[in-house]
């Protein structure tokens, strides 16, 4: 199954969220639901997480700014009025946790459309299509891929200026850094667009590219189309996915790093991480990444490293503050966290270098 | 729609094919049918091509020793009882050529097997599945992909030296070098085997994993299953794909290059190509290439270039001659053509790196 290119589902009226994360919810497994809650255009009324039930959102994630409850059971989400469920957390590997498989059923039954950013995709499961067939429910699988298309060069010459996180591992904030670089650069007049290339970002965006699901030989081409899609706005914000050092997701990566043919990029870094999580493998120093993502870049289109996104996260504020001004010492490069510090600082800082095209290579 | 692991088509007889390269044959765009002719365990007793007809292969083509004629239509070589048609050529993007389809179902309803190597599944075609059910004709699409698996780190700890060839670009030689390597190996009295990952690969071993396929968050996961399920050899040979330098392809090559955990690399480069083809992007020096492939190894597990395997082929003895000479200058590494001189030299020559294990990164 395959999605026009690119996926939307932009609708008039929000959603109404109940978001299905059972056990997973304070822990940063749940990172789709995070980051719907905190960036999403939809509304989350209710969170099911047995572990959690009784508090609210803000209670159990300090840093989400949302009093919904958490509850025990889809039944007892649906006193919300929730219009749709979405699965909450993205398992390695995107297989459907066995555990879901009733609360789905019930969704379903109960009308709701599910949304679900699984690899395994729930249209393609006989029992929950029958079941949606029946209910008049509808499936959204936020990774269906977008058709095959090889990659042309077409994204070296769109208008806008495009800007690609890119980082020292997964899950360190590269959505979020491209998100808060959106808003900053609009606060300061420009026309900045949040381009997503993962389901979080999908569903937070209404549209979107899932990098991760497509062919590997397309992987450049569905990244690039997504580009040229939105390439007559003035500022691109791309959202960047895994890591160039990363043993089993760097093919991604450079996909996307060559299938955006971005013009500067911000690398994102999690001052407390050390190692590539669930591998070992030693993260490198900044500036040796900084080195490599560049090298690679002017293999095919030279950008350079505008700035570091730093995510203090777990720090407190002394530490934080050292940590910044460590990877600014570092790197010679700007340097601030995006969240926990104003980003239109760190926008201010690196815009003077989002302000020109840069050239594919060329004979 | 997608195989076990392994894709896997040994059969115990031989078969027989008929090879369709429609106004083709003669020309690279043809290397499929070229690479089955020259290294495949089945016969080719056919080459279909209107433009070459009347000829035999060794006339069209002057480095298949081969004698199997030439002729203008399926029905003419219907005479030679192939047993399965071979669709020779890949088109950039592997979707199938409309003129194809009369010739296909032909086949079909002569009851003999296709074999496609396209990303476009002739199974998924109706009007071919439904002429296949009739006459009892099957349909191998050769680019099948395995099932999704994630990287796990596990390739790193197989017995055998994993060898990986990287290129200077698609279409250099990479597939032939390591068949050539495969051959010295064995002949140098190591239990050594040709593991294959694109389709005329597995085409030319009866098994193997189609990487350009494979969806790229398990593209590495999907190498690593298949070099693992060869390691208890002594001495693996893995076709490279694509190069890291490629605006397209190099989310491939690089998902290759870790998944592979290689304790060596080979860098394979056509002599007489200066821009990735199709796409004009500059060539790199072989030092600097070497550096990149290099850095990114130290990034996961370290492997180093043993050697390059230069193709020649276009030079005159003496260009080609000059070319290896400047080769091992500019690299300092053991350098020749595998195909033009004996390939004995260059694996001897390479064979003391490949003697070791390296361990991955560790914290």
């Amino acid at each position: 199954m395959r999605s026009d290119l690119p996926v939307s589902r932009a609708q008039t009226s929000p959603r109404r969220y109940a978001i299905l994360a059972p056990g997973l919810f304070a822990t940063r497994s749940a990172k789709t639901a995070h980051g719907v809650i905190a960036y999403g255009r939809d509304a989350t009324v209710a969170v099911i997480d047995p572990d959690s039930a009784g508090k609210r959102v803000r209670d159990a994630v300090p840093y989400l700014a949302s009093d919904a409850p958490i509850v025990a059971s889809f039944r007892d989400a649906l006193q919300f009025r929730p219009t749709a469920l979405l699965l909450g957390t993205a398992p390695p590997g995107g297989a459907l946790p066995a555990t879901w498989r009733a609360t789905i059923l019930q969704a379903i039954d109960a009308g709701l459309e599910i949304v679900s950013g699984l690899h395994q995709f729930l249209a393609e499961d006989a029992e929950f299509a029958n079941a949606a067939v029946r209910s008049g429910s509808t499936l959204w699988d936020v990774r269906t891929p977008p058709a095959a298309r090889l990659f042309s060069g077409e994204a070296s010459n769109v208008p806008a200026v495009v800007v690609l996180t890119v980082g020292s591992d997964c899950a360190v904030g590269k959505m979020t850094a491209s998100l808060e670089l959106t808003r900053a650069a609009r606060a300061a007049g420009r026309d900045a667009r949040f381009v997503a290339t993962g389901q979080t970002g999908i569903l937070i965006a209404g549209s979107g590219v899932p990098v991760d699901r497509t062919i590997s030989d397309f992987t450049s081409g569905a990244v690039e189309e997504l580009v040229v899609h939105n390439g007559t706005a003035d500022l691109l914000f791309v959202e960047g996915q895994g890591a160039i050092n990363h043993p089993a997701f760097a093919a991604v990566t450079l996909g996307l790093l060559y299938g955006a043919a971005p013009d500067a990029l911000v690398l994102v870094h999690l001052a407390t991480r050390t190692q590539i999580e669930d591998y070992g493998t030693p993260l490198l120093p900044l500036p040796r990444l900084i080195e490599i993502y560049e090298t690679l870049c002017a293999c095919v289109k030279p950008a350079a490293v505008a700035g570091v996104a730093l995510n203090t996260h777990g720090l407190d504020d002394d530490a934080a503050r050292r940590a910044i001004e460590n990877a600014r010492a570092q790197t010679g490069l700007p340097c601030d966290d995006l969240v926990r510090n104003e980003p239109e600082n760190l926008y201010a800082a690196m815009a003077p270098r989002f302000a020109h095209k840069t050239r594919a290579l060329e004979v």
